[in-house]
């Protein structure tokens, strides 16, 4: 697949491009990434990239005709590429909020366009040009560079080849809770002990204390995954008792 | 104040480090992000920076020890600057969900130290030595990296001088609702027009118009934010129309 990022900071997208994800995707051949420069696409009777907004306000807003034509051309170069329609992505405050649902669902895109909003402000024409508008979560960033590197990372770390087979699937938001909490040597650091039934070797009981664990974690941080949860009878006897042990903690 | 980021791969950051945000923040002597890089403390007796699982498991955990002493010195060059203890924060996937009221807090500090979780895992002892854990969003990434600038860049904009007053305070999550569209030149577009109550110059009309259009994206983009809402009249009325239209399109 190729990502295509639309942004008027290219810089800032710099460190990523080198990034380990990136550049194991690229040599794997399962995705590449590809920047456009907004200002590059500036010219003509309007030289700015940005305006004032109609109708008052403070702040600038990015024009449309600069975003368009750079959308224009990564279209075409994906094209060229003999890759299909590209579906075309707003990363803004004001979109769906992206998931994990969402980054396997765009995983399998041959061409996904991802334009960086700035979040003072974006011309809304745009809009009606892009398939969907997503919000990386509820807070405000100076533009969709940081969001744009999320997607593109969530995305090209799903593609085949790029993890190690089955890692995902064990991962958090994956199976709808929090991960359990990891260990590694030393078994001691400076007087910290390892829980001692993951030095036990048995199986069943560590596979019953880390789901014991991830329910407890997810309790902790985000009972509302709990609450839209199929519980299985084991988590639902595990999720009693955790309860009743918060009762008994006040 | 000062933002530590606690790295595994500061090449990652190095664009963010030359963003307009940072260089504007450091240069108003607002705000200054420094790296520390874990690799640089995974000497002694284990060299590596991370290990398999105690108890099986794929993939690998980031070791501890690199990652504490990493924090000791950031802490220690926090101090050698005069400032007040740091406030701890690690960027994992099992977080408090980060949002625009946690900015503001963070915002506050003297001291921020970032540690840049990797998804994979990170040894969970090191969640004895930090303040609060926080994520940014349900979807899996690589590592903190792409978070602690999400979140270095939310705070920085926060700051005193680094923002054009009153600007935040308009933006989406703000005042709880998404932003109103916002439109600048040329005020026709290849055929787009801009609304007409923009250009009309009655600021009253302006300003219903763009309460109506918030309300309107919010109810389509995230409708849970209204629940949570304490609606004016004004509010409650629009939204019984803009619901009463959408039923009709039905």
């Amino acid at each position: 697949m190729r990502i295509s990022i639309l942004t008027m900071c290219p810089e800032l997208l710099g460190g990523f491009l080198d990034s380990h994800v990136v550049k194991r995707a690229e040599k794997l051949g399962a995705g590449r990434v590809r920047i456009l420069d907004i200002r590059e696409y500036a010219g003509g009777s309007y030289r700015h990239i940005d305006d004032s907004p109609f109708g008052g306000g403070r702040g600038l807003v990015l024009r449309c005709g600069p975003v368009l034509d750079a959308l224009k051309a990564a279209e075409e170069e994906g094209r060229a590429e003999g890759l299909g329609p590209a579906f075309r992505i707003a990363l803004v405050p004001a979109g769906l909020p992206y998931d994990q649902k969402r980054a396997r669902s765009l995983a399998g895109m041959e061409h996904l366009i991802l334009i960086c909003g700035r979040y003072e402000g974006m011309d809304a024409r745009i809009y009606d040009h892009v398939d969907l508008r997503l919000s990386v979560g509820d807070y405000v960033l100076t533009g969709g560079e940081i969001p744009a590197m999320a997607v593109a990372d969530s995305v090209l770390r799903l593609l085949k080849g790029n993890l190690k087979e089955g890692s995902a699937e064990e991962e958090s938001f994956e199976n709808g809770l929090l991960e359990y909490p990891q260990y590694t040597q030393p078994a001691d650091y400076q007087g910290q002990r390892v829980p001692e039934v993951l030095l036990s070797g048995n199986h069943e009981k560590i596979r019953a204390w880390r789901l014991r664990e991830s329910l407890r974690e997810t309790l902790e941080y985000r009972p509302d995954l709990l609450r839209e949860r199929d519980l299985t009878p084991e988590e639902s006897k595990i999720l009693a008792e955790l309860s009743a042990g918060r009762k008994g903690e006040q």
